[in-house]
């Protein structure tokens, strides 16, 4: 299996602590060492960081770690391969191009006898199960939605859809995010935490690391941290539950869509 | 304006002396100051790195310049921006998939009122003329052969085709690679060199740093480096000749394409 991390922020902020833990279980504190990637928007755009050596050993993880990329959508993964080889195009995130937007997608879980028909404009460069899940959503969408692009509203009316759909194949814990928003599935395991004024001080549970959130933030910056387990020792992380869609925008969830 | 280099190989190969070189016009020997950017492809998969600060500047291209990535076909870009705001959405390379395949391109040059109808499965997410004449490109490739790959001789033949008509809207220098070959199209200006057995000393045009090929290298390599303004002062470039296409494939340009 693998893990996933997300960040969705109502200012840009970098992601340095949380995936300075993350990364840890990329082959020292977890077994999570068959790849990794990192996909951060900047505005429209989009850096893409994916390598296929262990989060522990790759010099381009310690240029993450170290370097404050700053981002509102950030979408983090380490693998544990289940399905496809162990190679730089079965590295998630995956990245693909819809209504003028980058579409970015990461995945853990494990899909079995998940086929479906990829005859359009998505298909997988890599052999996991987890590019056809992202071609097969991005094909339905447009599909579904046509040439103009939808609100984010019935955009998570689709995904719910969709996603009990796919989920139905296997586990799809997974993370979308169009710059727009991050878009979050939980199938079997998530947790998030939002954090805010007044902020406070946190641990890593993976290594012993701490940050006072106060001396780097202000008092109007909000930040969301979603990841498969968490990473922090001494805050309270809310768990999804199975089946839900939780839809970020600016730092918090969003209610009522 | 811009500068471009590409390299294809027959066996991986990493680029550090020639972006040590090329990234110095990123801001120090040239003006080409707005952002920078290099795709490599490992397999199927690309590893992709873009930038909108100057090279000379960025941390990112020293990583580049310090870790040898190694891929037998790269892409780089250095900006000089004409249209299009400094953003990381307007940096080249630009990266696409089509028929399970990521194709990456970047341009030098600029298209006056090329504004051609963009309605299928490739949109620009920027607002560079290059980008809106790689989705055309991508779109026309598309419809021209449909749901089957064409063979490279097929695309070859396209994309003489396609470069003449784009370039008739101003200068269309520009590099594009599937991972099976790098396809090369001359407007105004570009030169290459194919470095092979026996192999000699290069030094740098940029900056005083010279390598032994020979040292580095087995006899059966072969490198083709294609760049807008040759990288070094001792080794005889070839000019590419305008409206011309070339295709490397293994390090060498391929003839009765």
């Amino acid at each position: 299996m693998c893990q996933l991390l997300a960040m969705n922020c109502n200012t840009p902020t970098d992601i340095m602590f949380s995936f300075t833990g993350f990364a840890l279980r990329g082959g020292n504190t977890d077994e999570h060492k068959d790849g990794w990637g990192i996909a951060f928007f900047e505005g429209n755009g989009v850096r893409h960081f994916v390598d296929h050596q262990a989060a522990v050993d790759s010099p381009i993880a310690a240029l993450i770690k170290s370097y404050p990329i700053k981002s509102k959508n950030v979408i983090a993964h380490i693998r544990k391969a289940t399905q496809g080889v162990i190679s730089l195009e079965n590295c998630h995130p995956f990245v693909r191009e819809c209504w003028g937007r980058y579409w970015v997608f990461a995945h853990n879980g494990d899909l079995k006898d998940f086929d479906p028909e990829l005859a359009g404009a998505y298909r997988p460069v890599g052999s996991t199960d987890s590019e056809r899940a992202f071609c097969y959503l991005m094909q339905e969408m447009r599909k579904r939605f046509g040439e103009q692009a939808p609100s984010t509203a019935a955009i998570s009316d689709f995904l719910r859809q969709i996603c009990a759909e796919i989920a139905a194949y296997g586990t799809f814990n997974m993370t979308l995010s169009n710059s727009e928003a991050l878009f979050v599935h939980c199938s079997t395991k998530l947790h998030y935490i939002v954090r805010q004024y007044p902020f406070t001080m946190a641990t890593l549970s993976d290594d012993e690391i701490a940050i006072d959130f106060a001396a780097v933030t202000t008092p109007q910056d909000r930040v969301a941290i979603i990841v498969t387990e968490p990473l922090t020792c001494n805050e309270n992380w809310t768990s999804f539950l199975p089946g839900e869609l939780k839809i970020f925008i600016d730092g918090d969830v969003v209610r009522n869509t």
